[in-house]
């Protein structure tokens, strides 16, 4: 299947007139064919202009319809086969297993959400029969669902070309809402972007769905993206990125005449906490495991283990040595763009500089393009002087604090602003002192685990990747996992509505056999 | 019970020590006593210093805990009996079975939330057990459910000094979540808040709960409230007044250093679409019905039918003559503060002399503090082409806007920004018209009702009260009805947290009884 450099608004494929880029191969930074030339606003209009007029029909789908629609992609994912794959690894420079991997899981994700389509919990039926004969007033008949909020725009995220991308989360979730989307293709795999985009827009036709029911643009650089976010017709907002980008975002979004919400991931340090018991009974195989997760995909994970926190003693010593071991031999990786790679060096510089921090280990020097691994070590006095001491990474880059005692790790979490995980190694003995700190970890982060890292989210049903800001532009959600659909979702009631003007899915007799709470009461469909 | 101006701070009562303001009472103008002196802003630090610290352990409390506190509330309102009904009457200026119906209203909504307290769906537990065998990798054990966001900021309404003011729907919902509150009290009637805030002290108390559980803060202006939503220790506001008032919070809680979430109810007209069948069969007998309905409580709803939209012809000669005739003969109504009174009187003269605007009633003279009922008529053209002619006027006063056909009532609707709600009147002739409509209403509005009108809120489970902005500032959410819950909780996820440091409710055993959804399997509780 063959990336022509266009754009996909609607059923058409069209070639844009803005400024001009192409993908650069990550290994090698040379830039590969074809070119993109960028969408113009008139595209951008066309392509919201064709969301809004799809919004109806789509949303009201029957929900058997809409699961299909979002097995086709899967299936038209699938079928791509190993072009998609080597133009994904070439302009990301993740291997292949990690690729295929992926893939699996962005199908995967897809068919979760058919899954949840047709379950139907998340219309969130709820009728409350009318009371004719209530005193002092009569109560009416009230039903109520949820229906999607409208148009969605979705940026996709460099670090999961497939996953968080044109066919990943944000848009599996929003499609299975009943919203249209838009997706502003990241520049750094447009081609694995148009492959995937091709596959939707496919699906779209072959289903039967108005055409407007996806579009795809792309852009060298941000005058579309807030254009889209800035639209009328766009009803809500997915991103994934940096933090910098999820605050301009916002506030373009709050500064709308009709502010909408903006769903951004954005940074996060994931700290670890290495409890006493767990330290002196399995310390070095911990520094295994954890240097084994911060070396995965170049560290290019929201959920890497930045920070670790511990008390010194042996069994930190030991974790460090087999740490530092580890990551002195960790091969460098190439990194997903050169400016990724560049931020990266320069902030392992910058803490590598830092009075307050001592470089434990590097690993070795790679190409150009490769990012080495790099530990680092403070004392939790400064870490809590010094706020920069807790700004995210974007790479294989951790710190370890040293806490005098367990206070100390206690005052290090108050002090941390919001993550998307915390991770915990126990041994039973420290089941008392991790009690205490629950309550403040579950203020601060979105996923509590034990033994284990953040990396490798689960696409599950009990999944939170989320968390308070600025993990997260809006900590009451998450974005991995079938509870994402709720982000896309608004309810309304009808009231003394007759039968026959309702919706299927308020219909008494339940034709769709949804999941209904009646007066309150759940029943099951 | 005697009211004494004090701020209620914790478990103490504390008189301000800044500005003074008094209540005035609204037939009279004349002020009330006692001195409200304002709160401090270190009044307010404390409060909010208790509020953070009472957090973990009331969050944590067991449901029955605080579904009894919920009703315990409740019950120490209906105990304050005659003292409550007076001073609110002479506060508010609204009639005695008003007063005693929003009390009934009151106690229901707190009983209400203790039974969705109990019932724990809104826990929202998901529990997706491990797969230690699955390939290529085993899952971990997954386990989800919500808590509380945190303390919460709730603003006091003026047109409902009991229903949504101290312990009204916005404070029952946070409380039923596991959220502390500290309301910022409204100055049109602080007797009332403290009365009630002191039943709901006195409930904090005698339910052995943290003192920070609930505190009430007096203002002569608006600096206690800004600083309250700008506390860091603030995670959500809820927010019943003008369109103004919250915009005004949206922005202050936007620029936070860690933004939060508003949910502001603000402005709606509620438009009313008289369609022709109705119109033929009863006209008159709707233009009696929606002149009872625009008088209610002096038109003081946010619920209020402010817009009607219909074709000319005899049966809106039939309305406007039936609706005309009662509005006349309707006496003036006192409104509940000189501010309210004197903007509803400026509303209606900048309605009466607009150039495009014809009047067509207005109600009886009453005293100087009465609003006097008013009815107007434009046409769509105008109304599309004057956008201030879609202004709220909170109050009596109505426009009706002449539709020439099907498509100007159709226009009119796509140019109206958000509304709470919008009213049907329909014979069976109009349904196949209607079901035009119904996918435009519902991206405009958050209720639908037929043959009614929009005041008269049940709070019911299928109710929405909200809708899109500028109605509310999330149009994903309610503020009236169980669903309110949900503006208040947050997810967290436990991943392979050993089952004697997980929370109750996401034990295996299923200790509380709760709902939950297993391996995404909805089970009964």
């Amino acid at each position: 299947m063959t990336v022509r450099g266009e754009n996909l608004i609607g059923a058409q494929a069209r070639r844009g007139t803005e400024a001009t880029f192409r993908a650069v191969a990550a290994a090698t930074g040379e830039p590969l064919e074809p070119d993109f030339p960028g969408a113009s606003l008139g595209d951008l209009d066309r392509a919201c202009a064709l969301a809004d007029a799809a919004f109806d029909t789509y949303r009201e789908a029957a929900p058997e319809a809409r699961a299909g629609f979002l097995e086709a992609i899967a299936a038209n994912l699938l079928d791509i086969g190993d072009d998609l794959l080597t133009r994904c690894m070439a302009e990301t420079g993740l291997p292949r297993p990690r690729i295929e991997g992926e893939c699996a899981r962005t199908v995967g994700q897809l068919r979760l959400f058919a899954g949840v389509v047709r379950e139907g919990s998340a219309v969130g039926v709820r009728i409350d029969p009318a009371l004719p004969d209530r005193k002092p007033l009569p109560r009416p008949d009230l039903r109520l669902r949820r229906i999607a909020v409208g148009p969605v725009a979705v940026f996709g995220a460099s670090n999961f070309p497939l996953a968080f991308s044109v066919a990943g989360g944000d848009t599996a979730s929003a499609l299975a809402a009943g919203c249209p989307v838009v997706v502003k293709a990241h520049p750094a795999h447009p081609g694995t972007s148009e492959l995937v985009g091709r596959a939707i827009q496919r699906a779209v036709s072959s289903c039967g769905l108005p055409e407007g029911t996806f579009s795809l643009l792309f852009d060298a650089g941000q005058s579309i993206g807030r254009a889209l976010v800035a639209d009328p017709r766009i009803c809500a907002v997915g991103f994934t990125g940096s933090r910098r980008g999820g605050t301009a975002l916002m506030d373009i979004a709050a500064r709308r005449p009709r502010p909408i919400p903006v769903y951004a991931e954005m940074s996060s340090i994931n700290p670890v906490l290495l409890f006493p018991g767990a330290l002196a009974a399995r310390g070095a195989a911990i520094g295994r495991a954890f240097a084994a997760s911060l070396t995965l995909g170049a560290g290019q994970f929201c959920t890497n283990p930045g920070l670790i926190l511990a008390q010194p003693g042996a069994g930190l010593d030991a974790f460090v040595a087999a740490a530092t071991a580890a990551l002195r031999e960790s091969p460098a990786s190439t990194m997903l763009t050169p400016g990724i790679h560049r931020a990266y060096r320069e902030g392992v510089a910058r803490l590598a500089g830092h009075a307050s921090v001592t470089r434990l280990v590097e690993g070795p020097e790679g190409t150009a393009t490769q990012g080495r691994a790099a530990l680092f070590a403070t004392e939790a006095d400064s870490f809590l002087a010094e706020p920069e001491l807790q700004e995210e990474m974007f790479g294989a880059a951790a710190l370890v604090v040293r806490c005098p005692d367990f206070a100390a790790i206690r005052a290090v979490l108050e002090h941390l602003e919001g993550q998307l995980t915390a991770s915990l190694h126990i041994a039973p003995e420290d089941h008392a002192a991790l009690r205490t700190l629950l309550p403040l970890l579950e203020r601060r982060v979105g996923r509590i685990l034990v033994d284990g890292f953040g990396t490798g989210v689960e696409v599950a049903h009990a999944m939170v990747h989320g968390g308070p800001y600025p993990a997260t532009s809006d900590g009451r959600t998450t974005s991995v996992g079938s509870l994402a659909i709720e982000r896309f979702l608004r309810p309304v009631s009808y009231q003394d509505v007759p039968e026959t003007l309702l919706p299927a899915v308020l219909q008494a007799d339940n034709p769709l056999g949804l999941p209904r709470r009646i007066d309150g009461i759940l029943e099951r469909g």
